[in-house]
């Protein structure tokens, strides 16, 4: 099998778009998957990369998302609203909720908008950005399927409910998107895949022993970040995310890779911001610029180059793989290419 | 000399209010002053108890604060508001604002309000706790003075920022209220002066290296929870409470031990949900008595007796407290005595 493993950005999302359309998905549909999947990608996010595409079509294939559902707001009172994502897909369900938010927003300063019914959206950024480029901050949070103890306790319980902050800047952007957990979950989906063992602190197996092993860590839980306060953190963001939205919470949030008889249930929350409401768009983004000046010209500890700010990373990686490509680990392309034969979309012509 | 270490806290409260009354801060400003530093003892906040009033009143003595200062909505625009502290006591800028923002709860479904111009507020639960009590969710966060170094830094850039989210519920509450670092300043600063040595990992001295000497980590910097994840939310913190707000920011908050030149100027944010806009109150504190007796009967690690959830400890707290007393470190019992005599106001009559 001849598999290619380098891709050009636009032209692997041009792929995974028309794998879902073929799969059933209404275009404007499958634009937004297959743009979150493929910019996680570039942000180096490779956990939520097209590594997704597999698990996305499997729930659609057998029925356990919906992607012909109406995304609809189903309260909207003042500056609040409430989505039903119908079980649609989370960047659907996502999108929508983030439009509805910032729209609100444009109207009365501030917008939160809680979402139930949803799927896994993908990672917080994806929205973050899309916000920061209309001017507008964002908080986005969403729970996630049980993955963490809480403290003092052995077993999965909260997921790694992550949360995202973005706000406009003139020059670097400042994106914070992360996962409550010491690492994500993905990444250790990411090693388990390439083989590679883990360190130590980031999980523990399924008896609660800390554990390097990859697999193990996977039937096992990950760690909350900070000890409490990350399991603080993550509860918080379940009860805004899922508690208060009639979304699942806790154990009420179906895992996306075991549970093939329920729906998710994911809920997620948006809380946009009109930054001119509070002080000119132009002045919050020179003090932006002038706080990350500051804070980048700070000194440095032995052996650090660069103090980076959150985000930063992220958008420099994204500028060079958009030049120099999207390399995935053999087994992913594989698994594109399995999925462009049943689909009949040539992963080829993806490639770089 | 004959010093009480053990309070009655009601009528401590009335000790700190008179104090701060006869040293001409008026009687309603006085009030919240007391009511915040006296709730953070009955906590078991030690930090940001009433250790705190020889500070506010030297702050006062010196002009760095204005207690007569009126805290005003300088805008107000659909569910936003900025509210300037024009040098306030920060429990009395915090309580306006708080006051704004439930109040456009109340209209609108949210209100998020900011505050510039203001001062050290005291601990995030204050603010939570009456929002929970009138059935709002509350997120509500400061900046604070430089204390720790960004991610590869050496030397403070950001406060320990804290921030705290709060949701009613019907039996136990939910109140997460944290600082950004590992732990927060204050307890270095309780640790410091009870003479005791804090645990390695919690802070750097000013060279950049780990220490277990409270004094040396006062003059050098406490680190962020969770590394570069700890780091990037204190600086949302910063950005929503400072850069947005028109206060200071990073370097531009200014140290309220250190500096008697220039106001202290912190920031404020305060995020208000009226949660009958996305399910009913009842429905909303009955899910979160599910969630939380869920997580409570989860199997618990050796050695644990019993999972907790954030607030929980301090509300425990409280109650005993409010029955047996508020024990002070003699050397604070001592300050306050001394207190007492400046501004004749009797500590005796405060004990138990
Ligand atoms: N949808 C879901 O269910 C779900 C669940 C968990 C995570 N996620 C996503 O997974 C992704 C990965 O999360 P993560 O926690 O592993 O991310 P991460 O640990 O790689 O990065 C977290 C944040 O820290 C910043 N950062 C990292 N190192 C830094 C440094 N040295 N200086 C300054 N900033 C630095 C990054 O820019 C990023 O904003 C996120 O996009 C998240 O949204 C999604
Ligand atoms: N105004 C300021 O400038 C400023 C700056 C920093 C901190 N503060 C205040 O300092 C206070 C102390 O902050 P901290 O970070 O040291 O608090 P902490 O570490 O004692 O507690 C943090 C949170 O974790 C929870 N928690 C702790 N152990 C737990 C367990 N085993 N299970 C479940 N939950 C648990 C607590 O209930 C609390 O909500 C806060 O009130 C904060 O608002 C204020």
């Amino acid at each position: 099998m001849n598999v290619p493993t380098i891709f050009d950005a636009s032209r692997l999302e041009l792929f995974c778009r028309h794998v879902f359309e073929r799969a059933g998905v209404p275009h404007e549909a499958a634009v937004m998957v297959a743009e979150s999947l493929v910019q996680a990608d570039l942000r180096g996010v490779d956990s939520h990369g097209v590594v997704r595409t597999q698990i996305y079509l499997e729930r659609l294939e057998k029925g356990m998302v919906n992607p012909l559902a109406n995304v609809e707001v189903v309260s909207r009172f003042g500056a609040t609203a409430l989505v039903d994502g119908n079980n649609q897909y989370g960047a659907v369900a996502g999108n929508h909720a983030l439009r509805t938010s910032l729209d609100i927003a444009r109207d009365l300063g501030a917008g939160i908008v809680g979402v139930k019914n949803s799927n896994h959206f993908g990672t917080c950024a994806y929205y973050a950005l899309k916000a920061i480029q209309q001017g507008f901050a964002l908080m986005v949070m969403s729970n996630a399927s049980q993955t963490m103890p809480p403290t003092g306790g052995v077993r999965p319980f909260l997921g790694t409910n992550p949360l995202a902050v973005g706000v406009p800047t003139g020059d670097v952007p400042f994106i914070l998107d992360m996962a409550t957990s010491v690492v994500s979950r993905g990444k250790i989906i990411v090693a388990a895949q390439k083989g590679e063992r883990i360190p130590l602190g980031w999980a523990v197996d399924k008896g609660g022993n800390p554990t390097t092993d990859a697999e193990a860590a996977l039937e096992g839980s990950v760690l909350p970040l900070g000890g409490a306060k990350g399991y603080g953190i993550s509860m918080f963001i379940d009860i805004l995310s899922g508690v208060l939205t009639g979304a699942g919470f806790g154990k009420y949030v179906n895992n996306m890779y075991e549970n093939w008889v329920d729906a998710q249930n994911v809920g997620h929350i948006f809380i946009a911001i009109d930054i001119s409401r509070f002080i000119s768009l132009e002045q919050f983004k020179s003090r932006m610029d002038q706080y990350i000046a500051e804070i980048k010209a700070e000194p440095r500890a032995e052996g650090i180059d660069e103090i980076l700010v959150p985000g930063e990373i992220e958008q420099r990686l994204t500028e060079s793989k958009r030049k120099t490509g999207i390399t995935l680990p053999f087994k992913v392309a594989a698994e594109l290419h399995a999925i462009g034969k049943k689909y009949e979309v040539d992963l080829d012509a993806a490639a770089l």
